[in-house]
């Protein structure tokens, strides 16, 4: 094992890069949160001109503060930052030599590369890239810029940012950063850990926000004022201040969920228009640094030339290998997906035959396998239809001028042209044969689109447009770095993304990628597999499964395994080997959530539990105790130095672990009621006060929802007490920390104060989409309807895609339970209470456009549950409110509406409907006006009718009143003029005919379904 | 040549401290003007734990902006800092050695170390050191810290701050810094020049005032908030970002004289505060750094112990040579002083014969040279006083026990004391005889007291305390690093600062300090010389200034050579080389002044001029177009590589000149009193408004000012637009970065304006002690009238031994110049006029103090003439009002006191005097209640002398006229009682006396005259 120090890595970091013809640049003048942010990577990743630098970059986040006390976390951490513009090519491989440069043996060591989309919205940029991985630590961030400054990046740059203390744990194998060497025989804890705890207590603290506020205000508006004097560097200066001084803000929990978008939005655009002028700037100057060649730097591979002189006349196996940079987990199986649909289509197409099309895949490959794939196209004729007979040919059958055009675009003698019928009609038609070409250049031909035909949901660019010019940029999930394309032994020379199909492949990271040769298509899969590739998604699932299973059974716990982890650890590594890690007893004692939280959403760990535990992975989320202080976790590669990684993983979640129990062990030494005054400090909206605020309104509707929902005494004792504490929790350290355990910590803070459990447990549910039990729906409905009347009141409505609120989520979250729950319920009436409590007027307009929104959300999930449009529209015309009722009596009707006799029973109900609903007036119904027996006869059924008992809504008990009356509606349409001349008898008839028709009221409308 | 680039200089200067024991640290993460300002300086540097680190430190200084168009001088220039902590003894050397590291070969270039006293008031530091020259250029910073944040440090830390772009351009014998390579084939134009243009635009003229007064107000208090918690490292964040602020403002120009102070005092009482809480926290820490050995870094010098075992009986040489670092100048003079007075008196002292003392030096040495220096001393008797005779013996003539405890404590027999009379009286007594030591054990004892007491006006301490305990503290002007004492060939052991006398010297810095052993004291001079020293300052003289006069011939001019320049040259070399330099012709269009100041001042060089040009060095500040584009330098070694040297020189120069050409060239765009309303920003003091407030003041007083002072019409003219223009300057570029040229840039701005000469010339004369010109003694005397007033009333007069607004220079300057041009003048009532015209009440009580003041500086500028004490004290108790009448009068009376009858005049004078001076009332005589005729002789007497005319306040005029009344007095008080029972007649006669008494009036009080 070497024995490292911070300043040998960083001497060696700044040799190597510097060897590899970067600049070294220094840290910045300014407290920054990232090297990102320092100008020489913000600036120069701008514009066309090339830029490769390296440097270190103390980088401060005031919210990581831990005092000290955490063995890896700090306000204070060293990044080693390196920008490559544009793409050399092969940066991950760069990035690997680096790592054994400053003393990693890859071997001995589980390197990945896990998928992570990077944005930083102060500065309104993102990329794609990841997170790599060391032994399950995240040591470096690898991103692929995209956009920087809101501007989008051509060439685009590789961000290497290393995590310098992290990467000398790992490479010292040490617990924690601070026994370890800076250098001169110091460790880093001599120099910086009494900072930690200084900086820590000054964030968390001492800060006072009415001056750092006051700071943030003079540096934006001097921000603001060298802007207008096209002072970029200065101004970006203060862009940066303001940023820091924000992030003290948010440390000291002074900044609410909407403020902080406002503060965002100021950041981001100051940051765009730094952008903008430095690129402005840069034009003028002529991009100094454009130089000659630059864009050689992206290296052409170079391929043997095997163009074949003669093609097989045999069909052969086709493999198509497209080797990538780390593929997402969720991205790989989408392009599995698509080239298992992509492949045939293609070969269909291109009139190839074919045997079995299997599609493969690992983080790093994707692979097309077609047998037996014909070695030409067959010849063809195809009959193209020309001028119609009589257009084609003089009366002597001579070819028209019109003819001998046709014909001669389409390659063939008039003579031949024939006439068929077609298409109800004589026309000349031509037969143009086309002899089948051979595959080989037909594939070299059309592999680019299909490569250019696999989408992702996100999408990224690597290579300069220039390269591309006038044929569209090439963008992928990840970069694509080689292609392997061979019919049997024949390359395929096809070119992508500045690639030619060969014969090389590369083996496995841990094994430093081998180029690895194939010879013939059909030993493609013996060659990944005999290089210790694992190419089937489900073959990578077994392995994972059956050994993560034998691990847990080896300390007496069976794992929980999660399908969504195992499928994402097994699409993160091509050679999967599992191995048990360990972590400290004491651990046990944090909440379930939070170990379970770290293990399975940080770290991709499978948590180990109790044999005897009943707990499914549903149940996961609740209660504690039943894991075991084990994790089973997956290396990429064999078990080479598998020690070594293990040490490292556990390493990693001890860290994690120890960070949550001193989130915990904070927030414990308060009651959860005890955080309430503090959300006074966390702005809801500016318009709508604080969460402390947004808590009380909460508390007041929940009470008023009581009666409404229908709960039961205790129930709604339980329910106002959950809402009193309802939001506590977010300003609890653990929450700031993790945001997804909001809920959560409240009800376990809620359970460890003595709280009654079914407290506890409405705290916990206020955040699910359906809250089982009826106290957690209550406080859910307040929140969100709270939400949706303040919001929508003040201006802040989604609009388009736009919903940065979430009040499409909120809306279906009000619409779901009360479905689930089955309980009736008025949402006029539920909003018009919420309304009264908002601090802004909430209009009756307003109101009822909040009821639409939900409704429209109604209608959504109604659908999604597989009901016809027009039978949810027809029930939604006449009972939205309430959508429990309103899925009630959509079953209903669609049950209804599948009855063979419903043609007969629709159509009745028409008739009424149909004549009355252009009149204005509701006509009174004289009995003693009826002349016709039909219709007296039709009244009185009616009356009858009118008489049953329905319950509120149903359409069952609507239709079961109204079906008896169809034959003497029938009847009477059959003997009845309605629309008599005599007015009064008319309109006694027409009236008559309303009274059916409203019989539907507050049931449907039956006008929308179809073949009313 | 080699040539480097930027990151290579600085990897290299972290390897080769990393290797010699650094910690390597990293920039810090706020906006410092130097690296001292980095914690890891500021911090570390107090208390006893060692601390050895080298870090990068971008360093922002606004005020030295140049719009990226200097080409070596920036408001961001990268340092390399380096700390040693305590002294390893050869600091000096190590930084040789980092020179070569990097590239630079000494033997090619001029290495010196020229005197720096090192502060920093905005952390309360201070230290002592050296530029560090590289051919003319600083490129280092060196020094002994001796105090930071206002504490005292111990051990001493070594700091060594390198500046990388003047090494870089040094290195690569490059013009300026933006063509050079910073790393990866960019240069460092291309990174930082457009950077440099808008900081520089941003600094100087866009950053808002208020707004950065309103970000240095909240800093400051953040800083308090920070140390009332006892967080240190954030505090002394604020702090620094207060001192950035601070720089804004002053680049700004909005930071007056006397705000300065104040906001310098605030920063350093948090510096200070900042240190104190620091050393608390490390010291409850049990110094954490302070392990075994610390001290042992000083390593103690192995000597050759040659401890002769006999001793010669013969007289021999002695030499005795201190080696030091570099002394600055005057330190080397004063030491030789020094010991040429104390080397004698120190031979006396301890009775050892000897031959002539010669005592030399050069920067880095101090050698004492004994001939002939006797072997050991003589034998003496020392005659010891004792009890008295009687009280020694009884009458038997036994011994008492008295005599018996004296002869026991001298060592003798009782039967041996003798009687003897001394002291004028019997006594018992011993003779003690002492044989003579040999010189060899006498010198180890006493050297160290030779050394100890050579003084210096400031001292430095370099070694820990702790090494000396309880023998005080060892200081010097700089490090003393070795000793030679040799007695004949005898080494003298002799132990001071941690060293040991011996026989090695050291040879020249440029030859890489060899070590050289010096067989014999007789053979020192000439080993010495030998080795390329000239140890005598006078011939180091000779041979630079004939070398210079020489060159300067060879361009057909003439050397300028101030002698106390050519004395501090010599003082800075051990082997002077001159050698002439050059630089562009179009830099004589600059102000002479400006040209002189920069080559004298900055660069130790010997200006140039015309053959022809009468100048002399008195006149060197007025004119220009005298001045040669050449300069003679002299440097370190001898003549290899002095290509190089000049062009390093020349550079040097170039980037000076260019510099000045610069700020003259920004001026030169406005005229002189355009920069009047700018003067609005910088205050003078907050009570007494802006520098224009007073500009105005002083423009009104003088035009008061003119008729008091008798000017002529035309000279009216003059002063008054001279007092209009007088202060403009202050705020021109020029100005602001030489203060030295306020006034003489005016003057030189005020004539290309084609302002009267005269007017010119009164604004250039206004700082010097005597303006010359009448019009520049008027608004001198305004300016300085109007400070005194103003500043007294704002409760700012000097108090003890301070007086930070140089009020006893103004005063000085006040009657210094009105005692040269020998104008009467009334000092109440111009202070009066002044006083009227502050913006706060100046009491009449103000108003006597400041005159009393000034009475006081009169007192001393007499005194200094030369005049007697008393003489002077007679003349100012009747006419401190105007400065040379009483100048006039104290000639004329020590002129009468020397007189031979002077014994006769007095007391005719004091007589009458005397006896009216208790008397409360002033007596009426009547001329007819006379009785006696010696009375009526008196009477009329008096009435004659009485018409005499005289001229005001003259001596002479008074005595001619009462010495011919010195008979008839004598007569009157042999023949009259004055005291006579007749209470009318005695009035009359006392009144009589009393009008003789007050011919004396406004002329003097004798009665302060000795013998009075």
């Amino acid at each position: 094992m070497p024995h490292s120090s911070l300043q040998t890595i960083i001497l060696q970091l700044q040799e190597f890069w510097a060897a590899h013809g970067c600049l070294i640049g220094q840290p910045y003048y300014t407290q920054v949160g990232a090297g990102t942010m320092n100008p020489a990577t913000f600036l120069r990743v701008l514009g066309p001109e090339p830029w490769n630098v390296g440097y270190v970059e103390p980088s401060i986040r005031p919210d990581d503060g831990r005092y000290g006390e955490n063995p890896n976390r700090f306000q204070q951490h060293t990044q080693f930052q390196v920008i490559l513009k544009p793409d050399p090519g092969n940066p991950v491989e760069l990035y690997i030599q680096s790592l054994e440069a400053i003393g990693f043996d890859p071997r001995q060591h589980d390197i990945r590369l896990v998928e992570d989309n990077w944005e930083q919205p102060a500065i309104s940029a993102w990329g794609l890239g990841w997170e790599i991985w060391l032994d399950g630590q995240e040591i470096t961030q690898f991103t692929y810029f995209q956009q920087v400054g809101g501007q989008s990046l051509d060439p685009v740059s590789v961000e290497i940012t290393y995590g310098l203390e992290r990467i000398l744990i790992a490479l010292n194998n040490a617990a924690a950063i601070w026994d370890e060497t800076w250098g001169a025989g110091i460790t880093y804890g001599e120099v910086r850990r009494h900072d930690e705890f200084e900086q820590s207590k000054y964030y968390f603290d001492t800060a006072d926000v009415t001056r750092v506020r006051q700071m943030y205000e003079l540096y934006k508006t001097e921000a603001d004022a060298c802007l207008a004097q096209g002072l970029v560097v200065p101004a970006f200066d203060y862009v940066l201040k303001c940023s820091h001084t924000f992030n003290i803000l948010d440390a000291r929990g002074a900044i609410g969920v909407t403020e902080r978008q406002a503060f965002f939005g100021q950041m981001r655009e100051r940051a765009r228009r730094v952008a903008e002028t430095w690129l402005e700037q840069r034009q003028e100057q002529e991009y100094p640094l454009l130089k000659e060649n630059q864009e050689s730097q992206v290296k052409d591979r170079v391929v043997s030339s095997e163009s074949p002189s003669t093609f097989s006349l045999k069909p052969a196996g086709f493999v198509l290998e497209i080797g990538v940079e780390e593929l997402p987990a969720s991205d790989l199986d989408s392009a599995i997906g698509q080239l298992k649909v992509n492949v045939p289509g293609l070969l269909e197409e291109l009139h190839l035959e074919h045997g079995d099309v299997k599609v493969f895949g690992t983080p790093r490959r994707l692979a097309v396998i077609v047998d037996s794939l014909a070695p030409r196209q067959p010849d063809r004729a195809d009959i193209v239809k020309g001028p119609s007979a009589d257009r084609a040919f003089g009366p002597d059958g001579v070819p028209t001028p019109a003819a001998i055009g046709f014909a001669r675009s389409k390659g063939v003698q008039p003579k031949d042209l024939e006439v068929r019928e077609m298409d109800g009609g004589r026309y000349a038609v031509a037969l143009v044969k086309q002899a089948g070409r051979p595959t080989y250049p037909v594939l070299v031909e059309s592999l680019p689109g299909l490569l250019a035909g696999i989408k992702f949901d996100k999408s990224m660019r690597w290579l300069p447009a220039s390269r591309f010019e006038g044929n569209g940029e090439v963008v992928f999930s990840r970069p694509i770095r080689w292609l392997v394309a061979l019919l049997g032994e024949t390359v395929i020379p096809f070119e992508y993304a500045g690639l030619t199909g060969g014969r090389t492949t590369r083996g496995l990271r841990p094994y430093n990628s081998p180029e690895i040769d194939i010879s013939a298509a059909d030993k493609y899969l013996k060659i990944i597999q005999k290089n210790g590739i694992v190419l089937d998604v489900e073959e990578r699932k077994n392995l994972i499964e059956a050994a993560g299973r034998e691990l847990a059974a080896s300390v007496k716990g069976q794992l929980v395994i999660p399908p969504e982890l195992l499928r994402e650890v097994a699409n993160l590594v091509e050679k999967p080997t599992s191995f048990l890690g360990n972590f400290e007893h004491d651990f046990l004692s944090l909440p379930k959530d939070v170990l379970v939280s770290v293990m399975k959403k940080h770290q991709r760990y499978f948590p180990v539990e109790l044999l005897a535990a009943e707990d499914n992975e549903a149940s996961m989320g609740v209660g504690r105790s039943t894991l075991l202080p084990h994790f089973v976790a997956v290396r990429n590669g064999d078990s080479h130095g598998l020690d070594l990684v293990k040490q490292g993983n556990e390493h990693v979640v001890r860290a994690r672990f120890a960070d949550a129990n001193f989130f915990v062990g904070e927030d414990l030494k308060h009651k959860l009621e005890d955080f309430l005054p503090r959300l006074g400090t966390l702005m809801f909206q500016k318009k709508l006060g604080s969460m402390l605020d947004k808590n009380e309104r909460i508390e007041k509707l929940t009470k008023a929802l009581v009666p409404m929902l229908h709960l039961e005494a205790d129930e709604a004792v339980f329910a106002r007490r959950a809402a009193h504490l309802l939001k506590a929790d977010l300003v609890s350290k653990m929450v700031i920390e993790m945001t997804s355990l909001q809920g959560i910590m409240g009800r376990e803070y809620a359970r460890r104060d003595g709280e009654a459990p079914a407290v506890a447990e409405a705290i916990g549910e206020q955040y699910q989409p359906v809250p089982k039990t009826r106290p957690g729906l209550a406080v859910a409905l307040a929140d969100r309807l709270d939400s949706l009347a303040g919001l929508f009141a003040a201006g802040l409505a989604p609009t388009g895609t736009k919903d940065p609120f979430g009040l499409r989520r909120a809306a279906i979250g009000i619409v779901q339970p009360l479905i689930e729950h089955e309980i009736d319920f008025n949402l006029s009436a539920a909003l018009e209470t919420a309304a009264a409590l908002e601090p802004v007027p909430v209009t009756n307009q307003v109101q009822s456009l909040v009821v639409e929104f939900i409704t429209g959300r109604l209608r959504v999930v109604l659908m999604e549950l597989g009901f016809k449009y027009d039978v949810v529209d027809a029930v939604l015309g006449a009972q939205r409110e309430n959508p429990a009722g309103a899925v009630r009596a959509v079953r209903q009707l669609t049950a209804w509406v599948a009855r063979p006799d419903w043609s007969t029973i629709l159509p009745g109900y028409a008739r009424c409907v149909r004549i009355t609903r252009d009149q204005e007036n509701k006509f009174k119904v004289d009995r003693n006006a009826f002349i016709e027996p039909a219709e007296k006869q039709l009244f009185s059924a009616l009356e009858k009718a009118e008489k049953r008992k329905r319950a509120p809504g149903s359409v069952d008990d609507f239709l079961e009143v109204f079906v008896p009356l169809i034959p003497a509606i029938n009847e009477f349409f059959d003997k009845v003029l309605v629309m008599t001349e005599d007015m009064s008898v008319q309109e006694n008839r027409l009236g008559l005919l309303q009274r059916i028709s409203s019989l539907a009221d507050g049931i449907a409308d039956f006008g929308k379904l179809e073949g009313f």
